[in-house]
């Protein structure tokens, strides 16, 4: 019975597949029979296919209408209490130790040359106090452009597009929660804020209008607003910077807007175990200060064995 | 010339598709081209295909073997460098508010009857002082059953699972980063750690066994381990600590480590409106001390439009 049926629809999916004037093979289309890993089965309910490249598409919750829900890490950073108040906590850390746990020292800008085994650091020899602020995810929440890239979380980086967001987004950003307050307190304190971005110089005016746009200030290009010029290390900026202030905190969302040395490392598993060792692991909250961001950066990566070390795994026994 | 030899592979595919023994059309090899949205276009590197019912499968990387990936939250938690300084920074803040900061005061337990808008605290009253800490991603890293669970994070909670874990789990875990060096400058300034966490009273032994594998120290239930007796809701255990001790400083991954106010919201953005509204927003990282959690929570949650703002849209105006 089910057979005479299957037989029927084989038929059918024969001379579809074969029609004249098809010039080339079909996709499955709902109802129709096709193999997979050998089994015959059937198509009833198709909701997406594979992209040309063999890519996967992204759920249809996250292609679906606004009632649907973004990916997890989206939903934490951009809309979660936790995430809004692990925000406030770095940038109070920030304000406490470099408003008054910080009254001397050496600017927390790696000097050329050093190492993360063995940092050493520009001097402050008096300049006037500073500190360096990375801008996307770290003072900037970019809503408008990652609420597109929350419905196609698998796509790869699109450069032009970016490129435009930074020239028209600034309606579309929010400041990170308490970075403006943060601000605020430290130019109360004497401490300029000097933002150090990775965004290009070729957009300075978009970007301008978007701290702006987020409450967070007037910025001015190569004063207190460094830009990049196309490659995305900062270290030769924060150079420029230490040589004008004393940099008493940094903050950022990825490890490179501390130092370019993070980059090195050749697995997840070994850049991880430099940030956990002493001496780096003791500038965390102290002089160094990280943002929460799950969402986009060179954290997201890693294979099961560099997240999940072979050592903590475990075998369900089960319900026996 | 390139339409000379994309005519020549619809020739191919036409004799491919039409085989004799071919009982029912195959779903688009690699090399073959078919048509989508209208357009001929070619399967380059066919990774995978659309479930009969027309559900997407999860990405290779998240079925295949252990050299592929896990999704991008379990890669930033559990593999990246910054939530191991995120983590650091968060227990950094928590010892030195707790030792330093905070010589006088009342607990930062609310009041039974206490609202969000109008916290009152629970007295001190000379008790001795200690510090509270959630268990699961706040102290704990459960790499074992997360490590499964990262294979499968559309999946259901597991509860029973999770009770096996609880009992047997104590070789797959790690301490959260910064937790055993904060428990240790803690304990060294007079400072008591108690842990208030939903594991299971019917679990203890396992838990106990577990904190111990972590690092993290011996602990007793009911004495300085609270454990669930089934309902999630931590005020009450709590309010218990807070009439023994002088708590100075929480420490959670979850809003429900604070208060169980925060569950009172219908949404995930009116949640986030009250970590962010004065008075609460003072308290993070002031008292109430967060831990990152991507992963899994009460954070998870929220539509498009809860989580990315209406007023915060971005079109993007293309290249042109």
């Amino acid at each position: 019975m089910k057979r005479a049926l299957i037989l029927a629809l084989v038929a059918t999916t024969l001379l579809a597949g074969c029609g004249r004037g098809q010039r080339v093979a079909r996709l499955p289309a709902p109802g129709q029979l096709y193999t997979a890993d050998g089994q015959l089965v059937q198509v009833t309910k198709l909701k997406a296919l594979p992209a040309p490249d063999g890519s996967i598409p992204a759920p249809a919750n996250a292609r679906a209408g606004n009632t649907a829900s973004p990916p997890p890490q989206f939903q934490y950073l951009y809309g979660s209490g936790e995430a809004d108040a692990l925000s406030r906590q770095a940038f109070r850390a920030l304000v406490n130790y470099a408003t008054y746990r910080r009254a001397s020292g050496d600017s927390v800008v790696l000097k050329p040359g050093a190492t993360l085994d063995a940092p050493q650091w520009v001097p402050c020899e008096g300049k006037p106090r500073a500190a360096i602020f990375d801008a996307d995810e770290t003072i900037l929440l970019n809503l408008g452009v990652e609420a597109l890239a929350a419905r196609n979380p698998g796509a790869p980086f699109d450069a032009a597009q970016w490129a435009r967001w930074e020239r028209t987004g600034a309606k579309g950003v929010a400041p990170v929660p308490g970075a403006g307050e943060a601000f605020a307190a430290l130019r109360a304190a004497g401490v300029a804020v000097i933002v150090n971005t990775n965004r290009s110089s070729a957009t300075a005016a978009g970007t301008v209008a978007t701290l702006k746009a987020a409450g967070l200030g007037d910025f001015t290009p190569d004063t207190d607003l460094f830009l990049s010029d196309g490659p995305s290390a900062k270290d030769p900026r924060r150079a420029t910077i230490a040589a004008r202030y004393c940099v008493v905190a940094m903050a950022g969302d990825q490890l490179g807007d501390f130092s370019d040395l993070f980059a090195r490392f050749p697995t997840s598993a070994a850049r991880r175990r430099a940030v956990d060792a002493a001496p780096i692991a003791q500038l965390w909250g102290n002089g160094w200060f990280v943002l929460p961001n799950p969402v986009y950066g060179a954290g997201l990566k890693g294979s099961y064995d560099d997240v999940f070390p072979a050592d903590r795994r475990w075998v369900d026994g089960g319900a026996g």
